[in-house]
């Protein structure tokens, strides 16, 4: 571990944050809530760390994959620990604890929130609670496209071979090409749904949150009642629609922009998610038809909302859930655990990997049934390597130990098994509402003080594809 | 499939299910309940069946995996169809479905019941209830230490390797040699635990009924409050000593009695066993000692009696754990997925796979952070094959994938979520009760009548290691 290039590389980031924290400045004079200070003065200290950081080391040798693994993970800590600043100085939440776990919240794009009345804080700070969504997503989208695959991390080596998008060779220095040319396109999906919805009727400064929000499949909103507050089904099917765009492979929007229109359907990870959204649809719509919504356009689109808010782990909501059947309840459980599309901002253990799995069990009912035949896993005609198969596996295993561990932890604190096992599978999927109490009409202010920061590290593993946060706790890591 | 062979060995295997109908029509007579006569009509149809199937095939070709699988699963369905007769000719269990559920329940040792009062049921349906376990555990201990490792079925080959007790190596002409080694085993310590049970203050009929709940982790009781009717605390240890006893590898007790006293010890799975039974009772027993049981021993009994029973898959109980803490609650649940130890009659998913599925996960995690290293699965010394190790994997994934798929079922039809998860727990890990609905003070009998048949179907899936039953779905499998 070569300590100097892991700081020289968080102080380049801490400069960029610290620009970024000027952004909120004009919607707080405007809006006027007297919350500006609190983000000139975090800017310049995150300015000051960032700039010292940087000027006193040096990238005098190529980063390798150690710290790769110490910078993604010590970035989202330190992003979180200056971003939450503006929250704890302007005084409108008081306790640093809760500050830090609503701004980790945001950068992993969870969407959780320790706020039980969200319109009583002023513009400037709702403005950056949404903006660090929507940072965070862009660090998601570079980090699963062009940083993971190169650590090896749980098979993200696949996803080059699947979908060669904008992907370079060589670690270090293209992956600020590859960051632009995806950023792009993030920027311009962004704009476009920002349009549609003041189309919609929103307010420039509300389409703009809650493009953020959705573009990072995030979550946080500007109103208490989620997108429920807005009657409109328009602004609901856009956001739906770019709910889905969020949940999908950024490559395979890259490929749309240069004319390959059918990237999407040739791609097997996309067909799949399609094909989990729609079931769901129909399996949940059977039962939000009959017994809650007298009208078929308002239970689709209410269910159909429903079900691409939990799966693509954006975790808006238009309809209280736990109302609906038990079967509904759980299905929309299981979709916390599936994700959105690997190289999407969504969380979750990624569609993908689904795909593998699924593979993967009928490739060893076939191998019982023919023992002597030599049956590969494939992705439709690409046969996937063995070890990528076993990567995926032993990703999935760790998740699934995480998760009991967490339900263990947090049902020890005194939580019921119902909101034990829906907070600790929306943090670790990066969903946001869970279950219990702490379900769509809930929140997450009366989680004990250790359980908030237990469901902010399971935050930052589910974000992070938990191997790079777990990997920190081998001591040989920190060896030279 | 060369039906003919299937049929000659069922035909078989009927004439002794024949002779074991008549061993409840002495205590019949005995106790008097007028239930006597609906053994002998049974066993007489069963040895007709049995002795035309037998008589009119011929044993001409040796046996194939295929004609294996067939010959386990059709044989249980067979077992049960025809032992659950005598509850529906006395008319003590007037619903065909309840009957079956009933038996099956015995034969697979689950335990889990329909039976609201127990204790009215004359002592020959009695004794056959607890009979059925028996008899399904002398099976389940041929079928995972002679049969299903010459299958491939989830891994089990590998026990072979482990534990080299007195496994033939061909299939058929040893399974008999085999079968009454262990058979011998399973009689001498179900003697020992009959004598001490009545040295305990049971009666002879309550002291065999609970030695074939114990000594096939069934769980049937003849009293309501199941074991929590003998406030004996000796009573209490003898049958926590026997449940462990009975989720231990019947090989090794085989080796035990060859004088090889250490044989527990040097074996992993049987070590990992114990760990967990330790685990859990420290954790769990924090909480019962702290909250529920004012006195050490008591809460040190009651926890351990609860853990060793769940994870044993017995299911027996002296205590409402639904009373206890959440976390403690959650980790009997997730006990119910391990089971006992391969080539035990305990369910579920068996500790040794779990101990693969930990050292899988661990060689993932060290190839991490060493790449270009060659980092195999070990059980101690011994490497496991890279195809024994997805075998088990595909194998949990499976499991998994039918428990979801049952609790989406059961939700379907109208059970509560934790009812749900609980009853399919229960039932695929053959342990009888659950929670919610069908918690340990609950039974079986409000499930709707497809729910009933559906648990019959886990059942059987989860005690057959579900390939066993899941492989006869498959069109290919019935091609000649």
């Amino acid at each position: 571990m070569r300590f100097h290039l892991v700081i020289h590389i968080l102080g380049f980031l801490l400069l960029f944050l610290a620009v970024a924290m000027l952004l909120p400045i004009p919607f707080a004079i405007y809006y006027g809530g007297g919350d500006y200070p609190s983000f000139i003065v975090t800017a310049v200290l995150t300015f000051i760390i960032g700039i010292i950081s940087y000027r006193f080391t040096k990238l005098d040798r190529e980063v390798r994959s150690r710290e790769g693994f110490a910078i993604v993970t010590l970035g989202w800590i330190l992003f979180s620990l200056l971003g939450c600043l503006p929250f704890v100085l302007s005084g409108h939440i008081s306790s640093f604890t809760d500050a830090y776990f609503e701004t980790m919240s945001g950068f992993t794009t969870t969407g959780a929130t320790i706020l039980v009345d969200i319109e009583k804080l002023p513009h400037g700070l709702l403005f950056w609670r949404s903006f660090t969504h929507w940072l965070g997503g862009m660090g998601i989208i570079v980090l699963s496209l062009a940083i993971l695959p190169f650590l090896g991390v749980g098979g993200m080596q696949l996803f080059k071979a699947e979908v060669p998008g904008p992907v370079p060779d060589k670690l270090t220095p293209r992956v600020t090409e590859t960051a632009k040319i995806l950023w792009g396109v993030y920027v311009i999906i962004s704009a476009a749904e920002t349009i549609l919805l003041m189309a919609g009727g929103m307010t420039f400064f509300d389409a703009l949150c809650h493009t953020f929000g959705t573009m990072a499949t995030g979550g946080f909103s500007t109103k208490n009642a989620s997108i429920g507050y807005y009657d409109s089904p328009f602004i609901q099917y856009v956001i739906i629609f770019f709910m889905i765009t969020a949940g999908t492979n950024f490559s395979l929007h890259y490929r749309f922009m240069k004319k390959d229109w059918k990237g999407y359907f040739r791609n097997n990870e996309f067909r799949l998610f399609i094909l989990l959204i729609a079931v769901g649809t129909i399996i949940i719509g059977y039962d939000t038809l009959l017994h809650h919504y007298p009208y078929i356009e308002v239970a689709f689109r209410k269910t159909l909302f429903q079900v691409v808010s939990i799966l693509t782990t954006t975790g808006y909501g238009t309809a209280d859930y736990e109302q609906w059947a038990f079967s509904s309840q759980f299905i929309l459980f299981l979709f916390m655990f599936v994700g959105g599309c690997a190289g999407s901002t969504g969380g979750g253990m990624k569609v993908v990997r689904l795909y593998i799995l699924i593979q993967f069990v009928r490739s060893e009912i076939k191998r019982l049934l023919h023992p002597s035949a030599v049956i590969p896993v494939r992705i439709g005609e690409t046969v996937i390597p063995r070890e990528i198969v076993t990567n995926v596996i032993g990703f999935l295993a760790l998740m699934i130990g995480l998760f009991i561990f967490g339900v263990i932890l947090m049902s020890m604190l005194g939580l019921d098994l119902e909101t034990s096992l829906g907070a600790v599978a929306a943090t670790l999927g990066n969903i946001g509402p869970g279950l219990g109490d702490v379900g769509p009409t809930d929140n997450y202010a009366h989680i004990p003080l250790l359980g908030k920061w237990f469901l902010t590290f399971f935050m930052l593993a589910g974000r992070l594809e938990i191997y790079t946060v777990l990997i920190l706790f081998a001591p040989s890591f920190w060896q030279k």
